[in-house]
């Protein structure tokens, strides 16, 4: 089904609700970059999902620097031609964390889905090199994303916009400014559309580490997990579009900085049960 | 604890989470007084949570008046003076549904808190008399209320302000807007506080029926119970305020237009189960 379902994903997988804090973020950046294991790591930023990708990598470039980068590459993708050309490959083969910005997801899968440059990005990462990204950046990383659809306006039947995303990771889907614009709803009909796949909601000033079985949250803020998995009843399948969906037995949990999530016991960690794989432990034996 | 506790409760009691579409609220409310079982019902309408009880007032009177009420009574009180008064509790003793409009909450309980007319309300209510509310004439109906707290703020210890309510639905505490202002935080950290509590978030167009036992969801909308009766962990005790509250295993479900609840076994009604308890059932045969 998955086309990268059997690569094997050895690099660190970061994903943040978005922030417009930066002082908050960079915090969320310095572990980003401690995760590489690198003392001068090289930073790639993809910044294809802005508007704005000047003013946006300028300040990446310049936080970047700041947290003692070796150098910081601007992968500035902005149309499918670009995401075939050697020289934005050559950048993210020698990129020790590959960052992508925030702006519009669609921007992301449409122009780097299928291209030599997410090619480049997933064996890079499957090499151990670090991937990250805020908002867009973030939500592109499962297998299905979600682009779009009110939060008010969710628990309508197709309300909540789907479509394939990069498959960095399995078996979630990632929802970001999660708290800040209220976006329960979006994942509980994520849901109830199909309950194998967690619901990850990212809080703006917070970010998940995917570490094989287990997702760590860190970060100030919080990571709302929403496990479908349970569910008892819902109407979605009888349901028009646009008509009210129920679901019952919806679990949720509100994680925050160095708790974690055991994604095949469907179990919440504590900073106990975390011990050496706490993102404290694990990042000071890098 | 709760003075109210021991009192036998027989009427209708009608959480609506607030509505601008007057249109949709117009099918709640004509449910509203069909619970009275009367053909020409008088209405008492509270607008003591509203800054603009003219404005209010006039709304509702023609809205009642066009489902035909027998009489709309205006219970305009503005002080706690106002609550003493003979006349407004006269008005209270006749009325077969009282109808608290939306506003403030504080302005409430603040206002009619151990007045005569609060007095005058429990004992209709206890006589069968339909108690209803919207938003603000909602969220005051649980033991304890919510008055406060941006949703993008909450859990965060003490994010969310409580007060005591006016205590004529037991174990649950209530809140409104709730898809609509994203509010799922709210009852997640209402629940950390104490879990015994079932949060019954009403969304804008939707309304609750509390029968005993059981909570029967009406209108188009959507209503989210947050049951935190199972959470396995919490860090809130731990905290100071304003820090980040971790809460794990909150179970929640969202129910539409014939679903319903039973508290005592936590466990969410569909149609079948619900049976002749259903609310159309039971408008049919009162």
């Amino acid at each position: 089904m998955n086309m990268v379902a059997n690569l094997p994903k050895h690099g660190p997988l970061v994903a943040i609700g978005g922030a417009e804090d930066k002082t908050q973020e960079t915090a969320i950046l310095k572990q980003v970059l401690t995760l590489s294991g690198r003392k001068a790591p090289v930073v790639g930023v993809i910044t294809t999902a802005s508007a704005i990708p000047q003013e946006v990598f300028e300040g990446y470039e310049a936080v970047f620097t700041a947290l003692d980068a070796g150098e910081v590459l601007d992968i500035r993708i902005r149309e499918r031609a670009d995401a075939a050309d050697e020289g934005f490959v050559a950048m993210v083969k020698r990129a020790d964390v590959i960052f992508i910005s925030g702006g519009d997801q669609m921007r992301l899968t449409n122009i780097l889905g299928g291209s030599a440059v997410l090619e480049a990005i997933r064996k890079r990462h499957a090499e151990g090199a670090v991937v990250a990204g805020t908002s867009a950046g973030a939500a592109c990383q499962s297998a299905t994303m979600v682009y779009g659809g009110a939060a008010d306006d969710s628990l309508r039947k197709g309300a909540v916009k789907m479509a394939a995303g990069f498959g960095l990771v399995e078996g979630v889907i990632i929802d970001t400014h999660f708290l800040e614009r209220g976006r329960f709803s979006r994942l509980m009909e994520v849901g109830a559309t199909n309950p194998e796949f967690l619901g990850v909601g990212i809080g703006e000033d917070a970010a998940v580490l995917f570490d094989g079985d287990t997702i760590l949250a860190f970060g100030p803020g919080h990571v709302i997990l929403v496990d479908s998995s349970n569910i008892t009843g819902s109407n979605v399948f009888e349901l028009d579009d646009g008509e009210a969906v129920t679901v019952h037995n919806v679990t949720m949990h509100a994680l925050v900085d160095g708790y974690g999530y055991s994604l095949s016991d469907r179990q919440v960690l504590g900073p106990k049960e975390l011990g050496a794989q706490s993102l404290e432990r694990r990042i000071a034996y890098t």
